[in-house]
């Protein structure tokens, strides 16, 4: 559906939503005074902030890459050219940014030039189907999602997750006394007949029905799987149908590279990415098709350009964001001004243009990256393409023994993040089977015992029990949360180590498994 | 009580205070595969980390005042001299900060080099009454006090606080669902009398007796009040008795300049600030009396160097640490490695004794400034000294109308801070008169009125009823939350305006009131 801006809906009214803190938050008293600071002859005594002289920093500078700049993960080096980066002392028409103005306590909702480009962003990549969205900056999504449990989650409720996620964003809402609603997942990750289930058979004596779902839809962490728009509308509208509201987790929808193709040997980064090209092949947000405005986007400057800036936006509609900032003035106030200079000021100087042709090179390198992986995997396993419809009900691959042609892996290769995530076959191995007849929870044990060995063959994985959301006490074993019998789990990373440790890593993975499942 | 390092005791167990949310929080089972990272030979695919190549940033430099430089509030110029700060790219000799590892993900306690300068600091200036203290950076104070609040308080709790708070200090815990109880003072902040009044009489049926203490021992804001050994000492004391915890937040803890002396004209800053005197002259923290470990103190570098930094921290036992550690994970991840790498390497640069001497001579700016309000509010009104035992039990200064000697202002002319807080005599006026005869909150409606004559000679002042704390719904008027009859508040800022806006800005005050109070 295409909606020229005219026609565009207005966000609906989504308050009922708002935990009781959320809806508590009063604006500062001192709001009102600022609109008499700015009449002619005014002089106040009446705000508190030093006066920027009294600042020892006189001058700010950074070099970065030019947005052209072709990296190459194989053999990192930096570029011999360069962007000059100065951040004026005082006000000037060189940037929008200045040291007295950033080195001072600045508006919480972040920089205006950051807020008119985290929305200018938005459009161009996410189309929103409603009109009324704004962004508002955050100190990382860390942060942004710690805001949102504030703003929506109260204690008791449950949460709808997918069936794997990301330690630290659950570690954020359990402590809250918030449970985890599972949602199966397959290769694009969240099913919309499980979650429809969930929904329309919850049992209104164990709390009230989830009302909220967290999902990462591009390169799922730890599942790496993305999302397409038909699955994305399903779920909304099953969203709407439950008046649910769905935090969209998106830190990697810059790195969508596309699929992997087996058999066919890794070709290097291209020289020159066409933007146009990247922009339209990328997975968009459910802001596409949220005509509501039931869809909170959180989006990050830490997988593009650094994560140490703790830089990251909000986008949601008004009501939400207003709620987010009252929350933002007593929780962290604004970003760092460093971060908004250093960062806003690179953005400034290359340009839309630049960061979306910086976005659609690096995103080759995590192509690369990801090619390396699963060519070595190809290299040591026998893969096989095949429907895992028992697993994922989507085409994946296969990782067959080569002395015993066992099934031992099974995957969807990754289009877009940082990860892979394996299946592992622990039926066909023989000291499973043992556990299986003394242990209570023997998938978990053996998660446990294979990851030892691989530690011990110098090669780390994630286990698979790192992402298992918080379901209760009563849910600690495999069995209990309704886990596929014989089956475990582990991601691997290829966004840090090099081509010849991912190489040496995967053999070694490999030479453990052929042993344990001789 | 001077006690070598050796004798100094442990904190005690304190854990009863943690919140639900607080005693719920677990370390990340990320933690568990770092001890194996390190491990030779290791081949990690188990880290999410982007590859420090991917970053753009390849120079980053700052330039700042040397720490001796003495700076001129009153005609404000950038020093020719300056510090040159460059972070190198990579691990370096030249400094604990490389832009690898600050544009990376980082350490959730923060930089070691600013940890152990925070902690030096700490030790230097506080001489900490008990042996296991430790220091946690944070994004400023007010992510610092939201942690606190996090960590402390519960729905349905009561918080002492002073007679009048900072506003955004209150926004972070009323919504909460907690409430004030309202601890009164004097020329030196709370009374010892009246805090322990509160606690020995508590009503239970409240709630539970409060537990957490929030004070700001020096220039407190708005009061401007600096509490002295002795009276901490009686503070801590029953803080022990009733078993309360003490959370001190201190940003003007470096800007102690002084009192000030009627009738003597001002003299310029100080060209060379002794810093051992001035060490040896400060109000040391209530950690310096703290032998169980209950007090947590917060400090920034919003005061001293920059608040767009976002950058302060905690000091507390190694318990409470731990619990915001955790927090810290989930809530905020990290300050900015921009923030930390530009101020780290200023104080690398500058050292222990370049920072201290730094702040002696600033601090002289902000005497300078106190002493520009006081000589004009002396030039406008007759000023004499006073005992205002009904007001404040302390020595201070009454203002009388130059055209009928009627007392219009009192106040204790502050010796730290950034703010003068005036007690407003409205008793003698005869519109505030008429308005006991009509209204349920005359010293309400007339602080209201006052105040927008004020905004109408266009002089701006902050309202006393900014900085009431929040009692809860029926503690609305002056009478019913035992205000003083007949008494008003408002505060004046010397931190921004210049010399002549600061004159100018009392003498339209002094007209306003010579003219209404005829």
């Amino acid at each position: 559906m295409v909606n020229s801006m005219e026609s565009l809906p207005s966000a609906i009214d989504l308050s009922h939503h708002l935990t009781e803190v959320a809806r508590s938050r009063h604006p500062s008293p001192l709001k009102d005074i600022i609109s008499y600071m700015s009449r002619p002859g005014m002089i106040s005594l009446a705000g508190g902030l030093p006066h920027p002289s009294l600042f020892p920093f006189t001058a700010l500078q950074a070099a970065a890459y030019p947005s052209s700049t072709v990296l190459d993960t194989a053999s990192p080096a930096v570029p011999h050219q360069s962007v000059k980066l100065e951040i004026p002392y005082g006000a000037s028409t060189s940037s929008p940014y200045s040291l007295t103005s950033l080195l001072q306590y600045s508006a919480p909702p972040g920089h205006l030039a950051l807020l008119q480009f985290t929305k200018e962003l938005t459009k161009k990549l996410h189309s929103p189907a409603y009109i009324n969205y704004v962004t508002l900056l955050n100190n990382g999504s860390t942060d942004g999602w710690n805001k949102l449990c504030t703003l929506l989650l109260e204690r008791g409720d449950y949460i709808l997750v997918e069936e794997q996620i990301y330690p630290s964003a659950q570690a954020a809402f359990i402590p809250l006394g918030v449970r985890s609603a599972v949602v199966g997942v397959d290769g694009e990750g969240a099913r919309p007949d499980l979650l429809e289930a969930i929904l329309a058979s919850w049992d209104a004596s164990k709390g009230r029905r989830p009302h909220v779902m967290y999902i990462v839809p591009v390169g799922q962490n730890p599942l790496g799987s993305t999302m397409k728009s038909e699955r994305r509308k399903q779920i909304y509208d099953i969203c709407v149908k439950y008046d649910v509201i769905i935090i969209e987790d998106d830190p990697y929808t810059m790195l969508q590279f596309g699929d992997y193709e087996l058999g066919k040997p890794s070709t290097p980064a291209a020289v020159s990415c066409d933007v146009e090209e990247f922009v339209g092949g990328i997975e968009k947000s459910f802001m596409s098709i949220d005509y509501q405005g039931r869809v909170i986007r959180l989006e990050t400057f830490s997988k593009t350009i650094s994560p140490g800036a703790r830089l990251g936006w909000f986008v949601c509609n008004e009501m939400f964001a207003e709620r987010l900032l009252r929350g933002t003035e007593v929780q962290t106030q604004h970003p760092s001004g460093f971060s908004q200079m250093i960062v806003g000021e690179l953005l400034n100087q290359w340009g839309m243009s630049g960061y979306l042709q910086w976005t659609a090179n690096l995103k080759e390198q995590y192509r690369v990256r990801r090619d390396w992986l699963l060519n070595a995997l190809a290299d040591e396993f026998d893969l096989i393409p095949a429907h895992l419809s028992d697993v994922k009900g989507a085409l994946g691959l296969v990782a067959l023994s080569k002395t015993n042609g066992k099934p031992l892996l099974s995957f969807v290769p990754p289009s877009a993040g940082m990860f892979l995530w394996c299946d592992v076959n622990y039926a066909s191995n023989q000291e499973f089977q043992n556990l299986v007849l003394s242990s209570q929870d023997p998938e978990g044990d053996f998660e446990h015992a294979f990851w030892e060995r691989l530690a011990a063959a110098n090669v780390l994985v994630t286990p698979g029990w790192y992402y298992r959301p918080w379901m209760g006490e009563e849910f600690r074993t495999v069995k209990s949360r309704g886990g596929r019998p014989g089956m475990g789990h582990f991601r691997l990373a290829f966004s840090l180590e090099g081509k010849e440790q991912i190489l040496e890593g995967v053999r070694r993975l490999a030479e453990v498994m052929h042993r344990e499942w001789a």
